[in-house]
């Protein structure tokens, strides 16, 4: 038996786990300190009452034969595709039923899309990145381009017509910059991947963060990314739902190439090896888009801005440049005083006691660049904050 | 972009599709018959108490910042897994916990499993069987090759040394014929599949309706598997999680191949791939294991072999030949009167209005033969055992 050798080609994923070492290590030889995490991408807000209360009748129907549900449909059940049709219609989006797919997040559908395409594609991936999108090519055998997104292009990276590529991954607004792309951005893209007959796949798991009317939130609301765009959705940080998994993934109608329907090969892949999302967890996530449910997932939304606010607030009075943080929840910020990112990682630990991301761990365009996150705890946030300024006004 | 073009060689699946389509013809020309459904896989009982409750208090959990879960391991919570663990040791087989993945499925993971072995390998499948070991070959453009189970071995294919493989399929309780391998022909595949450096993908589904002490449940019980073999399980029939989506898959420690440790490799594709199961719903299957919880569902699969009783018992008052029913939620009968399979089919829908599964369907070696499953309501299985019995004494 042969194994995939293109895993060997993998690089091992050193980041969280150098992160979590150093500060373990910190805190072990400076026990009296309070370390304070503003790295990681998880929420700290648990469900809201709407979507623990849908989940708890769910539970009760799955106890009694007459309501019990088995087997559903393997890319979701209408009630959820309905609520989620209405969500893209209030932006004036017209989306068929059929060309929605209820996933277990994004993750996983961002890594199993690739199973309908060809090995020999050429990829193109933004640097800075969310790792997942380089590894899943690598296991494939996929030849990956990058494309610089730096202080220069506010990092958003745009098409370079001397460039071929077949898939682009663009993600919006961005994991780890922060940066979103508006619509002539976008739309220069989608004019790109059509003249390439390419596809992009458009991770937009960060949308619900847009509170800017005239951004985009979603790719389809560019004319003419139905048919070149899949798109990849999440409840993940719109509603808290990191631990318990459910998320949307759009491919049009519209979308063929090489004569093929890139939606039938989906849902061919979909019914073959995918046997659907929880009932208990659909219900749940129907219950987001109820009037109660947007009311509640939009308080928690704002909790997290404003802690991104708090943060940009004490970045712009110590004069540091950074994009992300006003239609994202991640803060994207230059090192200051020449620092590596790893160089400014050991400053804050050790001087403010705060653990944030090296940018150099998302790609070579991360160095000097640094990662902190709004999904922390308000008071922990406001104290981090004090604390860095302290640090560096020393 | 170039499309995986391996798709294309994917047959439509008719099957399913066409015994539904039959059975909505005929209940609409026939308004007044009550149609009895035994061909579908899908389980009627509902969850138990044990896993309810389980799933209330996790819920609960998920609602307050103290006990709410974010992102969990990809591969599991310890609890579910030491769960598992236990059940294993219980057989006396020693599992350590990091050999243990918690999945969405066994079909996700059966399917998703592939990511990790080179395209040029050859498979072997067992015909007839379950068609997602087949497509999910098909779409990653592997050489298939199927090993005849037919009544002459009791639907139990045993290896051929003339041939060579390097993935072997097996499934015991084997859907859709319900026969199971004893611990001899067990440890004849195991050692085939270590004199050819190969893999055994071994599906225990069924595992729990194995009642005869002396046959295997897993393939662990059988010595070397641990050198050759990943085993997948689930929560579906077991616990009724067919809509609920929780399973396991064992990949030990002393599998390796061309020099790499396949758990290591499945590692990396779930940590780079997938998300975790949702905490809820690993919360309910680790109460499968509680005293309670197996107390309860025995209760249920006690329920379903009764069915399987009363099934088998008329096919031997009828005289037909059949495997299945006793270890098994399957029965695989032999169609009576040299009628083929869906001659068969469309016999029963019009004489007993009943509908089954043509084995066909399954593979070439299933013509001439039929599946019944046990799943369903004791009333109904009944009542159709009654009308199959007049049918064919008429």
């Amino acid at each position: 038996m042969k194994i995939n050798e293109n895993y060997l080609n993998l690089k091992e994923s050193y980041l969280f786990a150098t992160v979590n070492r150093k500060a373990r290590e910190f805190q072990a030889s400076h026990p009296d300190k309070k370390v304070i995490k503003l790295g990681i991408g998880d929420v700290t807000i648990p469900l809201c009452t709407a979507v623990t209360e849908a989940m708890h009748k769910a539970v009760d129907e799955m106890a009694t034969k007459e309501h019990f549900h088995g087997y559903g449909p393997e890319q979701g059940y209408d009630f959820l595709k309905e609520a989620i049709q209405s969500y893209y219609a209030k932006r004036n989006t017209s989306l068929e039923l059929d060309e929605i797919f209820i996933s277990d997040g994004a993750k996983s559908d961002v890594g199993n899309i690739l199973d309908i395409f060809a090995q020999d594609n050429v990829v193109l991936i933004p640097d800075p990145v969310y790792p997942v999108y380089v590894d899943t090519n690598v296991m494939a055998g996929r030849e990956v381009k990058f494309m610089d997104a730096n202080a220069s292009n506010g990092f958003l990276a745009m098409p370079d017509p001397a460039v071929h590529a077949d898939i682009i991954y663009l993600c919006s607004p961005n994991n780890p910059t922060g940066a979103v792309y508006n619509k002539e951005q976008l739309k220069a893209w989608v004019d790109y991947a059509n003249a390439n007959d390419a596809v992009i796949l458009f991770d937009a798991a960060y949308e619900v963060f847009v509170a800017d009317e005239a951004m985009p939130r979603s790719i389809f609301e560019i004319e003419g990314a139905k048919q070149c765009a899949i798109e990849f959705c999440s409840f993940s940080k719109t509603a808290g739902f990191t631990g318990t998994r459910c998320g949307y993934t759009v491919v049009p109608m519209d979308l063929v190439r090489g004569g093929e329907s890139l939606n039938k090969l989906w849902l061919r892949r979909q019914t073959t090896k995918f046997n659907g999302v929880p009932y208990v967890v659909q219900r749940g996530a129907e219950a987001v888009f109820t009037e109660e449910g947007q009311k509640q997932i939009h308080e928690a939304i704002a909790y997290y801005k404003e802690n991104a606010k708090i943060i940009a607030e004490a970045l712009d009075e110590l004069g540091i440049w950074y994009t992300g943080g006003i239609n994202s929840p991640y803060i994207w910020l230059q090192c200051p005083n020449g620092m590596g990112s790893w160089e400014f990682f050991d400053f804050l630990l050790e001087q403010a006691n705060v653990v944030g991301t090296p940018g150099a761990g998302f790609g070579n365009n991360g160095e000097g660049f640094f990662r902190l996150t709004a999904f922390g705890d308000r008071d922990n946030t406001k104290e981090a904050v004090e604390r860095i300024k302290a640090a560096l006004k020393k």
